[in-house]
């Protein structure tokens, strides 16, 4: 489960240097699907991470995102709290995976949580990979493979 | 790990219903970005994960699919192979996550090649979104949770 976080986290970083490369309309051009253009994906993509980890964690997070309309901001969002998001990962332990939390209402396991967090991710990614074929950029990477991920 | 897959599973299971509800030209229509078109990409998701079984088996998979070009043959080829990728799944145990194997000249682990497999179908889920909204259909669920995938 850990080096699906780590797959993610790659990729990740190498969306982040891609988008660093377009002009901010490309960024923000409405787009058909997902949640609508670049940049919104990519916050959207961190947002989540940062929102499910601090449900595991019972604690809140509640930052005012409506500020988050540039691409630095969004990259410094993402730097701001992956130290805390990567602490949690590793020191998680497969014994958790069927411990029930309750959040919002509603009853996860950990272990469907932290799926659910690595599923969301990659599936955006897939959605970046269209646009970037659109925009006649190459996408990211998406194989797991050849990522040092093996041992 | 069993679990992404059965999340997989469900997903593509719904994915099939999606696509019989479209018109052959939908299906065949080329595309930007991907495998180029919806058939090509499920076609691409099922001959993917049955490859890499197939190696992680010893085995050969050298079916000739110059003439998965329905729908129905392309979910037959699915549906072929399920029980034999859904027993190896089952019977796998975490153990073997670190066991080397060697694939055409190069060096995996079995559990490396597993998250791989993992990985590729959602990405290309993701993509698949992406064109369902180009149709003004809504996309298969992308979600992990509410898929009774918890305990």
């Amino acid at each position: 489960m850990k080096k699906l976080f780590y797959y993610n986290w790659q990729k990740r970083q190498e969306w982040f240097e891609w988008a660093f490369e377009l002009p901010e309309e490309d960024l923000l051009l409405n787009r058909t699907g997902g949640v609508g253009n670049i940049l919104e994906t990519l916050l959207h993509i961190v947002v989540v991470e940062i929102g499910w980890l601090k449900d595991l964690k019972g604690e809140l997070f509640d930052d005012d995102l409506t500020g988050y309309i540039t691409l630095e901001k969004v990259k410094h969002l993402n730097d701001q709290y992956h130290h805390e998001i990567k602490d949690y990962i590793e020191s998680w332990t497969t014994d958790r995976e069927d411990l029930r939390i309750d959040i919002e209402g509603e009853t996860f396991t950990e272990g469907e949580v932290l799926n659910h967090i690595i599923v969301h991710e990659i599936h955006h990614s897939g959605q970046l990979s269209i646009w970037s074929r659109a925009l006649g950029k190459k996408p990211v990477r998406a194989n797991y493979i050849h990522r040092g991920l093996g041992v």
